[in-house]
């Protein structure tokens, strides 16, 4: 997707290969500074330090750092330290562990002569896939929008469909196009008026740093609230629709997304409101039969107490919010169960968010798992 | 209540009434603040600047605003521009206006020569009623709590009771014990061993701020978490119940309070829990026939876009945290419907959140209605 008029992916090789560029989403949206990783502990720093988040970028990022691994050592150990590596950088990420699982496969059968190449080729087959996925959720995702719409009588520029996002499941969380953002980037461009609610995401404001960002760069009218107010919205009838993302999809349809997910699902329920989740399918764990099973990454408490923000003269400064002396706890996600959501959107269609829904649109996984 | 082994209320004639003091909650929690307010402009300015907030707190604080004026100019003029000043503060909370309507009923028949003396006792009334209000809350919403730690076991400092709050309905948000801290305060000083979850309660932060202090000065064990965090830990056991404040009741036992209240009363209702609301019976609004018909006062949007905290060399810096050219929208107040709430905890005692069972507690203002 484009900033000032340029396009960017979120990732891509640059140094022939030797080296991978980033967007340091630390950064954004006060500051666009692209970063150059050139080793796979560059690499594993930039997923563990949130540079790089989102679950389809998070994949691409691991295998282009398995690409870069393979380049300094691509024996055996070289290998085995790499795996090891990654997969430690975040815990409750599917596509980290099904990214790495796949660039593993390809490189272990292979001479480490090989493997460099054959390393590099399988990251960005990885990421073009991602893109090609993400286009198919905006092209399913956007009929639903103006499905809505039209049920409405909604989607011209005096009365917008009012669409409500929490985090970031936009083009930056993945390697261009977005999740939960891809329809609504795809039904803007085709003339669907749109305004979106975006929940600001506390404790790392994903959403109104990032996803505010995006939407801006895109032209998307938009607004920022806290997360809290989402609930009195939908009340009130300001919320056409929810569509969120999810870092873990359960083979039943229960979703593990950003903390706060959850309540926003229970408050779409109450007010009649639907709730979608948008996601690409490999962030589906086939093995995992229900969301209460998921672990949830427990988050720095700093996360919490301080945040990080521009002054007036326009230095990052990370200021505390809580009182001094007082603990805090950050669970960093939760479960949304398959009952309160509507429907999930993914690259080969919508489906009803339940076993029978999933296995509908994907077959061979359904047939794959009875085989197990 | 006490901050560092010192008693305090949150508002106190100075000066031999030509004055009142009070604890400038904007400051806190970093720095503890006493500002001295010498006129009706002074404390409407701190009404409106959030110096002073939290229902009670509000409506003592008025009363103290309409006996300044009285002291400056006790004629008619004088009352009524100090009435009109002082209900343009905070539109939505009802206790302003009710300690207006109050100080007018008593200062309209007097003579003007009368009226300073007869304000400022009047003012003082109204503060030590709110105290014993407050008081009586908590003796009966201890019993609740025991109740509840005896139905699971808990309550011992190996298994303490675990108690979910939002915003900041303590001691300082009322002229001392609280109303949805009061009985916490009871129940921990009789021995009862809790902890409790504070939402840091965005955008203004007051749980984080306010609640986490007072908690902290007065030694109860309690955890600060993002708003996002409730609906999680109530869906894994880890609340026994919630527990709440409310800015204005309707007259069907639904309650309006800070934004994001009625997002952990669905939580809660999802999963088990109970969702008490603690009022002093001012806030309770005999006309409004149910919540709906409450107007929610949009704050300002920097609230949202920025937020103040203390930078690593102890200085109070406000920093951006979203987007910049993104707009943002900030409603203070939510409400929740009395479906889902187990139960009112008022000074007479504990009720249902239903016509029938605020008029079972309060007969007399059952008929004072009926006969309009």
């Amino acid at each position: 997707m484009k900033i000032g008029g340029q396009a960017y992916r979120t990732i891509w090789p640059v140094e022939e290969g030797a080296a991978f560029a980033i967007i340091d989403q630390t950064r954004l949206p006060f500051a666009l500074e692209i970063v150059t990783l050139r080793d796979v502990d560059a690499m594993a720093h930039a997923i563990r330090a949130m540079q790089v988040r989102g679950a389809p970028l998070i994949g691409a990022a691991a295998a282009a750092g398995v690409a870069l691994a393979m380049r300094a050592d691509a024996g055996e150990a070289g290998l085995d330290t790499a795996l090891t590596l990654l997969a430690a950088t975040r815990p409750t990420a599917v596509n980290l562990h099904w990214a790495l699982k796949r660039m593993e496969s390809v490189l272990r059968p292979r001479a480490s002569t090989e493997r460099a190449a054959a390393a590099f080729e399988e990251a960005m087959r990885i990421a073009d896939e991602d893109v090609a996925l993400c286009a198919g959720i905006g092209a399913h995702g956007a009929g639903l929008l103006a499905a809505r719409a039209a049920e409405l009588g909604k989607g011209s520029v005096s009365h917008p469909l009012n669409i409500l996002t929490h985090c970031n499941a936009g083009w930056l969380a993945t390697v261009d196009w977005g999740t939960a953002l891809a329809p609504v980037y795809k039904a803007h461009d085709a003339g669907l008026a749109l305004h979106v609610w975006v929940d600001e995401t506390r404790p790392r404001n994903q959403g109104a740093a990032l996803t505010a960002f995006e939407l801006q760069a895109h032209g998307v009218p938009h607004t920022v609230i806290a997360d809290n107010a989402g609930g009195h919205l939908m009340q009130r009838g300001a919320v056409d629709l929810v569509l969120v993302g999810t870092d873990r999809t359960a083979a039943n349809g229960d979703v593990a997304n950003k903390i706060g997910t959850y309540l926003k699902a229970l408050a779409a329920q109450d007010a009649g409101v639907p709730f979608h989740v948008a996601l690409p399918s490999p962030t589906i764990d086939w093995g995992l039969p229900q969301g209460a099973d998921i672990p949830i990454e427990e988050r720095s408490a700093r996360e919490v107490t301080h945040i990080t923000g521009q002054d007036a003269e326009g230095r990052l400064i990370e200021v505390r919010l809580a009182s001094p002396g007082s603990v805090a706890a950050n669970p960093a996600f939760d479960v949304t169960p398959a009952r309160l959501i509507t429907s999930l959107i993914t690259e080969r269609g919508i489906c009803a968010a339940s076993r029978e829904g999933l296995t509908g649109l994907f077959p061979e996984r359904a047939s794959a798992q009875t085989d197990q």
